[in-house]
């Protein structure tokens, strides 16, 4: 099992090194592969974001934060981004930091999630939501400018807490 | 016809009154009714945003703003928000700030555009929406605490420009 825990300043060097990783690809995330170190921290520990690390013997081997959807009537509904190194991948950390963050956005008091933009062609990550209990409520064309397929569509999907 | 330009400075308390109007019912935006002065002009005019107003007779009747929904490689799909001054209903102002906003949106090299939270029981903007070449492409459950419905839900609503 891995362990999980809210993150912490010092955890940016390591963060910083997964998300450099996964947006390397441009192929699931929207940043795109030359973003800045600087600017992709700040906006992965922004001040309105619950930010976690998920750790497996002693590393920093993915990461997820979690954050109200919308502002005041609509901050019921929490949304989440999570990353996890390329190199650890086939070991089942996303499955448990999706779980845990399930278990986390309930307890901070989120009646549901939403995903804004789950990449179509990343059949791993839809796979895995769908597997935890989220459905597809929407599809946007076009949306996602891929790397290898250029213009690709996204997902919108959700679930009840 | 009324005139549309560019907000500038001076144009925040006019835009105030009108956000202040708007949210005031708690039943088409997800900012509380109370929401202060400074903290909703800074929203509406942030940085990234192409903020307008439509004039009529002298008088700031509307207002509406442009942004990227997404960064980097999903900047391509604008996002954009409309008030209308209650007091300026059934002018037409809505239609005519929707259409501007679209040919703005084609200018500014956007190449669709995506409202992430359309309050369903708000008709009138919906079927301003459907009229101008909008379609739902999307619907989250309870995704809004209505001031009378209580939860209701929200569409997504997309076009290509």
């Amino acid at each position: 099992m891995i362990e999980i825990r809210k993150a912490v300043e010092d955890d940016k060097p390591a963060v910083w090194r997964i998300i450099k990783a996964v947006i390397a690809g441009g192929d699931t995330y929207v940043y795109p592969p030359d973003s800045p170190e600087g600017e992709m921290t700040e906006y992965w520990f922004a001040p309105e974001k619950y930010t976690y690390v998920a750790i497996d013997e002693g590393r920093i081997v993915g990461t997820f934060w979690l954050k109200a959807n919308q502002p005041g009537l609509g901050a019921h509904v929490a949304n989440a981004a999570y990353m996890v190194s390329p190199d650890a991948g086939g070991k089942g950390i996303g499955r448990q930091m999706a779980e845990y963050s399930l278990k986390e956005a309930r307890r901070l008091g989120f009646t549901a999630m939403q995903f804004n933009f789950v990449v179509k062609s990343n059949t791993v990550a839809v796979k895995l939501w769908q597997r935890v209990g989220f459905e597809i409520i929407g599809e946007i064309p076009d949306a996602f400018d891929h790397a290898r397929h250029g213009l690709t569509n996204a997902y919108i999907m959700y679930r009840k807490l």
